[in-house]
């Protein structure tokens, strides 16, 4: 198809499209003359990941680009490429020092792996994220504590062991297979949040619906 | 203290901290002088909450803003001020045309809701999200079915109710108790956001890792 029918058939506008061509998150179509290439299904699928990822993962061009990067590269095994992704998706925690307040941050996150046995490399985005948010947490006054942290570790663990992965199909096409990785990476990541949100609402409505406007 | 003092204390450069002052976020000082103010340690705790929502929760100065009004106006509930957090959290969502896909996935989101026996409002922003996201998952080749999504919901129903609700200090003078749950609500949904991809990497360490590079 020409681009215009790729356009109209996805939902996005013809310099959209060319934007995506030229950050080279779309790969090229099929040069027919100097002025005309073809698209392929394959495009269209590809479009409608790249909107997935904009709109409801909420991620950038470039996270996105680091991603099909990853999704693309053939050499790469599941278990990197889902790495790759993760890296993408996890927002850079800035440096810290070596303050005692972050080690020990950085030490309950061990714990935690410790705890449920986790197989999880030195560098992986999230320990960081996560002791970032626990010093935080810590610095308005909270004090997580392990204890605290263990059903949240729980609930995530049964919903990507019971549920997330076998989604996965892993005899299907390598392509088939890490699309789907990252769209249960991504996108129940959104569901998950979304749902919690819901809960919380309905939570409050019980619990705080009724208390008067002020405390003691 | 002076702004020099906050600012040494919180770790905000001063500049920061007059931009906050003028976009409404943080209270002003008392003015003791035409061109000195004091500030005390609400205005430290503030400013704490500030870069804790703008870092960890990776929030809008805007965004911010609304959630601090409904903070401080001490004639809303806590449940209305929980609601009017939820409102600023979660991202806009376009409005959809009234395609049969989109009412299905709404309808999803309904049954949910009823299979829980949830209090939610009608309006609630977490039901337009989590539509998009069930309706984009359906764009991209999945067929998400109540089936899916109620391991999600048991899992938040139970963090929330049986973790975090308690958290809130309810006895507590309403600033305290505001504060707290809007602490619980972005940073808890930070901490399990982390904690999954901890979860999802060790998962995938032992079922993919060994995976050869490519399908079939």
């Amino acid at each position: 198809m020409r681009i215009s029918q790729l356009s109209a058939e996805s939902g996005v506008p013809i310099p959209t499209i060319k934007y995506y061509l030229r950050e080279g998150i779309l790969p090229p179509g099929e040069q027919t003359s100097a002025t005309r290439a073809e698209y392929g299904q394959a495009h269209l699928r590809r479009l409608r990941l790249i909107r997935a990822l904009l709109e409801v993962g909420r991620l950038s061009v470039a996270a996105i680009g680091k991603i099909l990067e990853a999704v693309d590269d053939e050499s790469l095994s599941m278990h990197a490429m889902l790495g790759t992704a993760h890296y993408a998706l996890s927002p850079a925690v800035e440096p810290h020092e070596d303050s005692p307040a972050w080690t020990e941050a950085y030490e309950l996150v061990n714990q935690l792996i410790d705890e449920f046995g986790w197989e999880i490399t030195p560098d992986a985005p999230a320990r960081e994220e996560l002791a970032h948010t626990l010093l935080t947490l810590r610095q308005l006054g909270a004090e997580p504590t392990l204890a605290d942290l263990v059903p949240y570790a729980t609930a995530a663990q049964t919903l990507v062991q019971t549920h997330e992965i076998h989604k996965i199909p892993l005899d299907a096409p390598r392509e088939s297979a890490v699309e789907a990785l990252v769209i249960g990476t991504v996108m129940y990541g959104r569901v998950l949040d979304a749902i919690r949100l819901l809960a919380e609402e309905s939570v409050s409505a019980r619990t705080l619906a009724g208390r008067p406007v002020t405390g003691s």
